[in-house]
């Protein structure tokens, strides 16, 4: 293995090391002690990557970023409609916050008050692509008549906001199955009748491999 | 003033002040010594009061579970509507979580993974207030035909989890704008078409007082 390649690797298994120390310990208690050992690595290993605790948390945080940039990539589920694309979305997040320790961590260092300032804002990420899209719907007419993006972005944010928050204390809460039950209560009330009709509540196969 | 209502004035200052430094400085990096000092007593009757950190937490966030209660009274709305119960519980809730800071403190010290296992779990008990007075509802009819209290239940506590921990980093989620948005788009799917005519989603004057 070139030296380059190995040290690629070195810095992902301490990205995933600091990922779940921090998700287990919290980011305060945290020691890079424990880090560079979960990592398998020694502490001067570790300083050659990253030169703080801070260091480590940003490098978690903006990996965590563009997992939810790649789960919410307007090109990744093509031609469907926006409203089965945002529930695809939210399919493969909870499905990716399940198994996928950096994206629990990222969300986790990016809560709390006052959030850590100089860490993406995943909730702001998110938010913004679930407006976007559901600004595509309505200009599709592929919302109800008398709903607009705004007020169902306020809830579908929300919810996923709970369902991600709750679901660090009980899995139940970002099921496949409680997802489904939330697009059955909400999806009659936000789509056209005509739009409806295609929906799945549960995702439709491009969501799937989350799941896996 | 006789001894032992100012012993409970100061207790009752310590766990302000804990609140505040909580809020502030999150759990694990709160001092003693700030809370004291902010409490305007002692580090000696800060610790007459209360062995630890962990004591004052408790002690927090029991006072919080006392302030969800009062809040979802079920006797408190009398003969009003269950579904108008839930709204103005809402609004009560979010109201007095913009002005009371033992209540946000209550709730912060119940998230992060861990969740400190001594301390009453807020959202758990304000999730069965909702199953609850929504069986309620079920129950009486207010209900439309085709939704249930449990798939209701789903929705209300994930959005209104949501609108709690978003509201920590900007206040608007956490207004009574952003809640009459989330009714008025609730509301027309979970209520029977009798029942949502004498709905008011921006709560009715039994919620008032906690906005005030």
């Amino acid at each position: 293995m070139v030296k380059q390649e190995r040290a690629a690797r070195t810095r992902q298994a301490l990205v995933r090391a600091a990922a779940e120390v921090f998700a287990r310990d919290g980011f305060v208690m945290a020691s890079l002690s424990s880090i560079s050992k979960k990592a398998g690595v020694s502490n001067g290993a570790l300083h050659f990557h990253f030169e703080s605790k801070q260091a480590l948390a940003r490098a978690v945080a903006d990996e965590a970023a563009a997992i939810v940039r790649t789960l919410a990539a307007p090109a990744r589920s093509g031609a469907a409609d926006p409203l089965q694309r945002l529930v695809d979305a939210t399919h493969a997040l909870m499905g990716r916050l399940e198994h996928d320790v950096v994206l629990r961590a990222g969300f986790e260092l990016g809560t709390g008050s006052p959030r850590r300032s100089d860490s993406p804002d995943l909730r702001g990420q998110w938010q913004m692509w679930v407006e976007g899209v559901l600004k595509d719907a309505e200009r599709e007419g592929a919302l109800a008549a008398d709903v607009s993006a705004a007020d169902a972005c306020v809830a579908v944010v929300a919810a996923t906001v709970g369902f991600e928050q709750l679901g660090a204390q009980d899995r139940t809460w970002r099921s496949p199955a409680t997802l489904v039950q939330f697009w059955d209560l909400l999806l009659p009330r936000l789509a056209s009748a005509q739009t409806l009709r295609a929906l799945v509540s549960g995702g439709t196969p491009a969501a799937a491999p989350e799941r896996t």
